[in-house]
């Protein structure tokens, strides 16, 4: 379910567009899923693994927002994932007409999903609606267990909050009671995983989850 | 030396209060340093090093940005550091204006160096001058060694890159000489130091280069 709130009496631009972008896909029986997450949190390795880890029979594709390079997007499409890049050239989040550009730019038949990787930003990308029904906040072990108490915006936005690199937890300082506590200060109901794509572990609960929760 | 171009026919109103702050410090022998990376890749960390690492007899200060919490300043006052708070209630950087108010929240003689403490952001606190002579920006291990590709203008604005969280190096896929390529594509001239804050690496070298580069 998209999370417009289209009862306001005048929609923002963005919000329009937000909106269209969310019939387009389900109109192709697709559910997308805002991925946000810090530079380096594992936002790709993420969803490189639940592409992996959904069920057979799914139609996906990715689009891969980054300031510059199409790094990201090069390793999924030699994966064999479907992937389109945009290139925010300086700004720091995608926004619903970039999406819209990309999704012509990746023509998906569905069902399935859309993941959209945000922009590397704890801040800028909350603000603007893409048209995705879901959204997914990834911080990961060794950016430390205050992030949510520092960042608390996007933590309150997630749908569910997926703490990567979990691998590195005895390398670290991190309290996990600490960070589960900041998260559910500001959002109590989002679902909490723990995952390691180094090791594999906790992907497929992920994926489990993202398929009770398509449109 | 500060980076503004005072030549510019118009300076914006950020630039202006920019200059303003930086004679104010200049006035009063002290050298500020804006401080840029990631949300978790050390900062708090590497600021704490370089007060333990400067020699004795300097009059230090540290300006502690964050979206909301005061986690990090009550830790270097706790530390016996001086430091002072601002919180930008969701604003993705500092500007100068907040820095000047902190400034009179925080009044220190020199000489010696003001840390400023951006929010952990790698795009949008480029863009705003706080009136810094130096830019430091920090990357850590985990976050990858693609971070320069993917955010090439604040590594382009650093006078110094500092990789920190070295001693995670065996614990991560990371190409060492990748990230420094990435680096000199944006930035040739700029001293790129290595640290661990666990360990007490590589931060000494960055005092000593503090040391070198005060105005």
């Amino acid at each position: 379910m998209i999370k417009i709130d289209a009862g306001k009496a005048v929609l923002s631009a963005n919000d329009r567009q937000a909106l269209q972008n969310y019939q387009t896909w389900q109109a192709s029986n697709l559910t997308a899923i805002n991925v946000m997450a810090s530079p380096g949190a594992g936002k790709t390795s993420v969803i490189t693994g639940l592409l992996k880890s959904l069920p057979p029979g799914l139609s996906n594709g990715v689009i891969e927002g980054d300031v510059a390079s199409s790094i990201d997007t090069d390793k999924l499409v030699a994966l064999g994932f479907r992937a389109t890049q945009i290139n925010t050239n300086g700004a720091c989040h995608l926004d619903a007409n970039m999406i819209a550009s990309a999704i012509k730019a990746l023509p998906v038949a569905g069902p399935g999903f859309i993941f959209i990787e945000n922009i590397g930003n704890l801040i800028c990308p909350v603000d603007f609606h893409l048209g995705e029904s879901i959204r997914l906040v990834i911080a990961s072990v060794p950016e430390g267990d205050d992030k949510p108490v520092k960042y608390p915006g996007i933590f309150a936005a997630g749908d569910a909050i997926v703490l990567n690199k979990t691998d590195l937890l005895g390398h670290v300082d991190f309290r996990m009671d600490f960070f589960q506590a900041g998260v559910r200060a500001v959002n109590p109901n989002a679902r909490i995983f723990t995952t390691s794509c180094r090791n594999n572990e906790g992907i497929q609960a992920v994926a489990d989850w993202l398929m009770t929760k398509r449109d």
